[in-house]
């Protein structure tokens, strides 16, 4: 059974509950969007590409739930739900992305009934729409690796953060389904443990062969000789190849480097952020008590000083390719990375 | 007040239950060298050189418990206790040194009471022992750091892995001592957290400005300029200068060389292989529980395969000094390092 994060279905929506996993898979039904806000707020559902669709599923539910028989008194409800879903999560893009497009599609209903049609029609498009983004790049990237490949990846760029698939994880997906024997490597992730919560977990779902390591041994399985080629999702690429990605991704870069191992990145193009210099964009500080400590478990001593940082940025220079779904971008990435948008 | 991690007071053994850290610094005292062959076993006190000065310690114990008053009767108590103090930790190199060297004092002894009194001694030289080369270490090291510094360390090279003050965080103590004002940063060390829940502890006890990062933030913190140089302890360094230390050192290493921050090593002499080549070291590979969850936290999926090799190789090509009681031994190794022995 493939992994699908988030789903319409019978006028309802299924999602995988992950904060139950690893240890559980869970499926949770919604039929008032309300309750998908909650689940978007407690982190049943996580991951942007997920969450944007998430959200414009409430939207969908909202549609049906509203008892209106006017089109402002069903737009005024939309409008309702739409600020109930956007203030879980307000700094989401994704999220913003899809109440909006949802807003626009209902705007434009000359009927009632029309509206009820083409926004569920839309919500249930943009989440065919990911998971078809997903395959083109998980298709382009399976041609880098070869049969008995061991291929690393970082963090959780997979179906779980995704309606379905997964980017970097699609890459991996993809090259397995061309028929190529592969084995993965996964990093753990502290301190949030993406990488052994859910890629683990994901991997083993699907029957990928795949080992766990703590985020200290990437330099010692490289090497010694245990990984053929990395593969990480990224937050925001710039014009200049530059990459931001979760904490951990710039020395697995270097370590990649260092035993010529390729280092690729697997992201869709709606990813780019082709204004912003490196030094224009800001990484935020997380809360030190995901270092602290792991659930009720305190590791560390009270009043610790602690850098949380979220992510970190791996210069184009120990970048090997950057994988999407019109292609894949070598160096020079300036030059590449145009092209890129051209094509589309 | 400095932390002891083991002690000889008032014909008893004082040691810092570490199984309480970082919570709480709680004291334990022994008068039974049983009851410190449990410490040993149960992880109350850890690291090479802090084990074989308790096993020692123990062996003290046991003359006194004793009740024999022959030579042949008392030889055979501390057999006896050897045996039971050996095989808490029987791979530990330094804990049968230490009751070795205790055995060999006894049997030079002549009467009941001289063996009394010599094991007791020797066991209190050979705690006196450790801490003077610590300080001796932290001398040395002091100048290689300037006024102001950050100085980033991995794993627990302090306090308590020793009998006191320790070696690559003697090397931090004895920087500040000598009037600089430094800030340290600790990694995490996962999996088994010895960075935040020793390293981080030890330097805030003394008041020792330190920040705790999770190990994935190495890269980031010094692409941001944060670190200003590295020093860490080892288990083993080769006569090529090859270092074997905690899991996650060499890559600590490998971005200090990419982002020019010297990275020193800090051990004793007793550290040294001079016979091994690198391809001669095996590395063991430890429990996969500890990379799939943190106490009864579990964040990995049930069966998963792990990776969970306890140290690494880092080469000489990446360390900038090796930090002794006789010396720094600078590139190339091979020489120095013969020189610091020449020297003994």
């Amino acid at each position: 059974m493939e992994l699908r994060t988030v789903e319409w279905k019978n006028d309802s929506v299924v999602m995988i509950d992950q904060t139950k996993l690893p240890n559980e898979l869970v499926f949770v039904k919604y039929t008032d969007f309300n309750d998908v806000a909650t689940a978007i707020r407690t982190l049943v559902v996580r991951g942007a590409p997920a969450i944007g669709v998430s959200g414009a599923f409430g939207m969908a539910l909202a549609v049906l739930q509203s008892s209106s028989e006017t089109l402002e008194g069903l737009l005024s409800d939309l409008k309702n739900a739409k600020k109930i879903l956007f203030e879980t999560r307000p700094t989401a893009v994704n999220l913003s992305w899809g109440l909006e497009t949802i807003m626009k599609v209902a705007k434009q209903g000359k009927t009632v009934s029309e509206i009820r049609n083409t926004v569920i029609a839309k919500a249930k498009q943009m989440a065919e729409e990911d998971i078809n983004t997903n395959k083109k790049i998980g298709k382009n990237g399976a041609e880098l690796f070869q049969d008995d490949d061991t291929i690393m990846t970082h963090c959780n760029a997979g179906a779980l953060a995704t309606v379905g698939y997964g980017t970097a994880l699609g890459v991996i997906r993809a090259t397995k389904e061309s028929g190529k024997n592969i084995k993965v490597i996964a990093t753990e992730t502290r301190p949030v443990q993406q990488g052994s919560r859910l890629t683990a977990f994901e991997l083993k779902h699907d029957n990928i062969d795949v080992s766990l390591i703590p985020d200290t041994a990437v330099g010692y399985t490289m090497a010694n000789g245990l990984v053929n080629g990395v593969v990480v999702g990224a937050d925001r690429i710039l014009q200049t190849g530059h990459v931001f990605n979760k904490i951990g991704t710039y020395q697995v870069a270097t370590m990649a480097k260092q035993h010529n191992i390729p280092f690729y990145v697997a992201a869709p193009l709606s990813t780019f952020d082709l204004e912003s210099r490196p030094e224009d964009v800001i990484i935020e500080q997380r809360k030190p008590s995901e270092v602290t400590g792991i659930g009720d478990k305190k590791t560390a001593p009270d009043g610790i000083d602690v850098i949380n940082p979220a992510f970190d940025m791996t210069p184009p220079g120990l970048i090997s390719g950057i994988i999407t779904e019109n292609g894949i971008a070598k160096p020079p990435y300036e030059d590449s990375i145009k092209k890129l948008f051209k094509a589309n």
